[in-house]
């Protein structure tokens, strides 16, 4: 068996259900053959490690701990779904801070023992916070820190296909921009059924004004519904496109969804926030363009990027982060 | 994105564990374009297809049923993870009379549904027994079913690597035949470690006759420490093995583990059973030869071989498989 490289891969919270699928799906991709698990759950973490032993996946070197430092020491690559989930009685202000801490965390861990590391994808939520606290706090360049956003506009792609009864990948261009929660930017103008403009489709017998509004509902709330058919939150999706990602700084080839990635551009009029944009990976990491939508999709990805300021205020009253302009003292390339 | 065939894959079982990461492996792999999802449970079989749809792999024609008809018509591979999971404090003779059923109808489906099928694999404990059921009911030849075995040699590769401090790779001719439960015979006649044969190593500092007896034993209840560790049975090991199994048969390209297949050789001694033997897999389905081993060996292998005649004689007991001499009524190839 090849691998694409043998460079480090880290996973986070690789006991868990996403963590153990990347390191697997790593490895079936036989995208490097030197993956580190990292979980603090020792127990857990041993299992999930047996399992991909009895893969006996040919020269790869799979090793797990729950020491940071032995882990991240010399990673180049690391993707981190080591959040806590919500738990009952918990408000969303309590697992925001929670993970915003386990991400501030994630970032000093980066700079004390990976500086050099080449990309870093963060998939636990809020991904839009956790990722910008990760970036901030680790000292890299902004180009190598992304977040996990495609979910929201495959979820779209699936709908839409769903009720035009077409194959899935006759339908192209979906596109989901800012946060990654409810208040995201759900664009139209970008997509196609079966070569045809959405934008021509919706307000038609095939597609009514209120059948499209049913959609973006769906895609909104496509990770809850995964929560009420299956009983858990997704994990095989997550762990498939944060590995596509990673993938696509390694081999170059391109990943063909938006990411979650740093954004501060005067021009733009977005500034100091992490959200989905029109993106393109390649070895040096994750790069964004605007994205070109109608005056009603810009204005609602602009209340998708102030809804994502409002969480990023809050993280830095809770003393998570610096006051934004301080950030450059903790992150000069910010 | 390509696949290597657009031939027709049916999961059984894809809501669960190991179904759903079988259906997503199968497609990072790009084994085929073509999966069909079969579980009684609509709901979580519902879950876990929107979770893959979600994924959006490339080209990729997934379809979910519980309908074994809809399902098997005109496939060509099928992996059956469909049994009732072992919980803790089970053995595997314990599922036999649920599972035995259960591949009886799995059997019949395919006689009457994908009676051209080119490979069945079963996966489904006790394996061994829910294999034979399944190959005798569907009319297939002998060759186009096989059950998963080759965790139980992987197991016996990883302990061999951790007692020594060495890389899994570095441990070859791990074989362990006969049975999948803890009667299977560990061979360590055909085992090396790093180049040097494992005979020459028991009995020597490095690995004492007592370290040796902890690895055999390690590896026979390998299964039931996965549930120890995770709280839960094996799922992504069991999922790799099936497919590269079944990817062996469409690409050519072989399979390095010992399966479980049909084994009926006057010759050999062994009747009318289904165990693991050396074996290899091409395009038409599993072929076995005999172990060579030493003389204890052997003799653990016949001891494994009669085990299994006395659970096959179980299910002929119970009504689930007629008795020997008229198997060949019910499928002429045996």
């Amino acid at each position: 068996m090849s691998y694409l490289t043998d460079e480090k891969l880290v996973i986070l919270g690789s006991a868990g259900a996403i963590g153990s699928n990347m390191v697997q799906t790593a490895l079936t991709l036989g995208m490097t053959s030197d993956v580190t698990m990292l979980d603090p759950y020792d127990k857990g973490n041993e299992g999930a490690a047996e399992e991909i032993y009895h893969c006996s996946f040919p020269g790869a070197n799979v090793t797990w701990t729950s020491d940071p430092e032995e882990a991240l020491t010399g990673a180049s690559f690391i993707i981190s779904s080591g959040g806590a989930p919500r738990k009952e009685g918990m408000t969303r202000e309590d697992l925001l801070k929670g993970n915003a801490e386990i991400a501030a965390q994630l970032g000093k861990d980066i700079r004390s023992y990976c500086p050099d590391a080449r990309f870093v994808v963060v998939i636990f939520n809020p991904a839009d916070v956790t990722g910008l606290v990760t970036l901030v706090h680790s000292g890299l360049q902004p180009s190598k820190v992304a977040t996990l956003a495609a979910l929201d506009s495959t979820r779209l792609q699936t709908r839409l296909a769903q009720h035009f009864g077409v194959p899935q990948s006759n339908v192209t261009g979906c596109r989901t921009y800012g946060g990654h929660g409810e208040m995201m930017a759900v664009f139209a103008s970008t997509a196609s059924v079966g070569g045809q403009k959405l934008t021509d489709l919706i307000g038609t017998e095939q597609l009514t004004e209120e059948d499209w509004e049913a959609i973006k509902t769906h895609t909104r709330q496509g990770g809850k519904r995964i929560i009420q058919l299956r009983g858990r939150s997704s994990f095989q999706s997550p762990s498939h496109h944060a590995l596509l990602m990673t993938k696509a700084v390694i081999d170059g080839r391109g990943y063909p969804w938006p990411c979650g990635c740093y954004v501060d551009s005067e021009e733009a009029g977005f500034r100091q926030i992490l959200m989905a944009m029109e993106t393109h990976i390649d070895a040096d990491g994750v790069h964004w363009t605007l994205p070109s939508g109608t005056e009603a999709e810009m204005a609602d990805l602009r209340a998708s990027y102030e809804h994502l300021t409002r969480m990023r205020d809050e993280v830095i009253e809770m003393g998570i982060v610096p006051p934004l302009d301080e950030w450059s003292s903790v992150n000069p390339t910010l």
